[in-house]
């Protein structure tokens, strides 16, 4: 197998400055240990658990900010689309367009996805089994386009919580798609703050080595220079400063694994 | 507290006879029995598993047959709206939108739906705590729209099934909404029979009976002439034969439990 | 269908005055009511959450409350068995011999009680499906005693709860034995106080209506003269002063469900 | 942290020869790697799902042959104690008492293997969270003795399925005890096959390896020169032959992860 692939950046796109920066330290350090880079960051929150949370710049600002990180950094963006009326113009500047979980069984929005001919992103929603996926594939297949990704990002597990069940990644795989393990979201705490979805940073770690013991060809990580003052989804995102040390050794997971297989 | 109201129509319109026929029979039963009655029948499936899975007549004609069924049988109507662009023209004819439950997050959605003045019925998503629903709730009243109803229709259970927990019942009425027990979806098994969901219809009736006796406000059933027939959900639907005794059974139920709380 | 018992007594035995009260109680409720009663309450706790916890009076002075209760008040007992030792002086007085929801697959303790020729309730495992239940069965008839009892009392949903799915007393009865709906031990919160389990008592009205609802042989309720100092369970318990308007409540809807059925 | 232990053996011991054999492979194998072995093998299966289901050779006559691996290959042994009456016998031959995950919540069976002085392996049952386990922890430390192991074997999620929740291997080494991952068990799906219960063997690599890569103490496999004939738990077996290749990966995977932390 090839060497895995990180889709990192922070939840939203907080303010240019802040975007520059963290996709300048992922580049630089992706290129370091050779691996490849897709940068992630959102322009809008379209369902965030409160009416008064902080949703982002908004889709015309976002995609600007996205297509500058794209061409000063050389690396390929990805981002949400949430209604039929974003695709075309999220397009025109996303290399990888990303399907939400709670909307992977939207026909009409992974039809239009596919149809602009870039790469779809679908992440497994949290009510879906594994092997239900192949059906959103088919979606995505029926205009042709077959370059799909899946990503699992974790599976509702009574209220308020999701487990990832790691058989999903090898039984995902079986669509010959390849498979994406969500880690950062993966540990959040849905709506478990009242009126905000918590999240456990501690476990991003071990779930992260252990996606990628399975066999993976890429892992989502959401980043901030400081997670606490994050305006989205800090509970669970990474700090900046431990990605380099969690990376090597999960690439090194990664390398024993795909020597194997 | 009030009888119960019977909100109820085929999953899907499949052609305008037939709607006509069961909105009909429907309207004769609960006029009969003293309860309200809202006719449901969806213009279009959004979610189906599959992509060939049948989608209904679209929104104008499906807008134009509830119309018909509103004026020829002065009953309320609902149905669903999945995106953005549908939500005005659904306003138009629609007495009741409804938000289905993989869009109960969606905030501009929720919005959307509440700055239409209409009655905006919100169902509970697989993989929401039903105390997440305040949430939903907060985002249609930051419109000034109070008029919100909440439906429970399962909630997930491990794969390819549902679970209702009637506790859910008890806590929504916690917000002062009304609250719906949409007992046909509950018995769903989602994408159990591979590229469409299969459905347990021997369970609504002993479903129906025990939500109705922790104390509701409405029953959703999905009705059919011939379930086995049904282009949509036939598996988890009702014989629209089998409606009346069930009914009968279940307002006695009701009316006991509203006279002693 | 016949019409509801009501089993119900203490968690534990506490002390023996207190036992008797609780026991003449429901037992002039229950004949008032003209409906069978049978008094559960534990000599031994075996599996409390913390190893500090209250376990009762042990088994020797245990039976013999009970069988002061069973001949002063002319009523059958019920108690837990935990190990194989407990078996047979626990049938020298007991009419029914309990096997706890944890121990349900323990063939040997099963096959014992089975051969004792007193009735069995075996409460279903909270790891179980309904259907795993006929193997019990499987296991007590293998003695050639089919007084067989199967008690619904939650599945486990994620961490720290469990959920009363009301399909399981369908297929259950569909065995053939009767189906009892311990509502007192589903609202239980498991390990959820930390060193103890907790519980939601205000939602045992509404899910022993709904169970009852759905057509039942027998309710089960732990209940308290003052549930707040109960040295067990006291957060799922119920007062005894509102176990005769629930009562009530519930024999009016027992009555129409087994009328029409 | 030190490197992994395996804990590996048939299911249930069938019959002495094909008992030594696979503790004579084991042995060699993991000398060879330089790695400790326990050797498992049950004397009784407790709680087989049906009646009718192979139980083993009885307690005298397995531990006998436990007591033959233990001085023939020089040797550790596991095996499981069900009820009070087999705790003494079995302490006399086992270095390690392993308690069941049904039974993990029995207080009485917990202090009493806790009062033999042996170490104390607790399978965490299907019904409860990871943090629940420090009352399993509790009850044993109550005799004094701190010698105890947590295994993980798989959440109830929903019916006939198990997922293991990887952040829970984190959790209960918070306890200070050793975590094992026991990944045979943890693939099962119990009951799943109607009056046994099914397995997916197919998993258990890519779960090993997880596990592995969150950082765990020991690594459970049940294996058999032939699953498919196998008495026991054949469906989630590993055959003996593919398990050299399988802890090599594995032993790499340690290597990195208990090197970086």
């Amino acid at each position: 197998g090839r060497p895995l692939v990180l889709i990192a950046g922070p939840c939203a796109i907080e303010e240019e400055g802040l975007t520059l920066r963290i996709a300048e330290f992922l580049k630089r350090l992706t290129s370091d240990l050779g691996i490849g880079l897709v940068f992630k960051a959102s322009y809008d929150k379209a369902n965030r658990t409160s009416v008064t949370s902080f949703r982002g710049p908004g889709i015309e600002e976002g995609l600007r900010i996205l297509e500058r990180v794209k061409r000063d950094f050389d690396v390929p963006v990805i981002s949400d689309v949430h209604d039929l009326s974003q695709v075309a113009p999220a397009a025109e500047v996303l290399d990888i367009l990303q399907i939400p979980a709670f909307l992977s069984r939207q026909t009409d929005l992974l039809v239009a996805a596919g149809e602009t001919g870039r790469v779809v992103n679908v992440k497994k929603g949290q009510f879906l089994a594994p092997w239900d996926m192949r059906n959103a594939v088919g979606k995505i297949e029926s205009t042709g386009n077959r370059q799909i990704l899946l990503t699992e990002r974790g599976a509702s597990f009574g209220y308020n919580n999701l487990v990832t069940d790691m058989r999903s990644l090898v039984i995902m795989r079986e669509t010959g798609c390849p498979v994406i393990f969500d880690a950062t979201h993966s540990v959040q705490l849905p709506g478990g703050a009242g009126t905000s979805s918590g999240g456990q940073r501690q476990y991003v770690g071990a779930l992260s080595r252990a996606a990628v013991a399975t066999g993976i060809d890429g892992l989502f990580w959401e980043v901030h220079e400081n997670p606490d003052k994050a305006l989205c989804d800090g509970p669970n995102s990474l700090p900046l400063g431990d990605v380099p040390k969690m990376l090597k050794e999960i690439l090194a997971i990664d390398a024993i694994v795909k020597e194997s297989n």
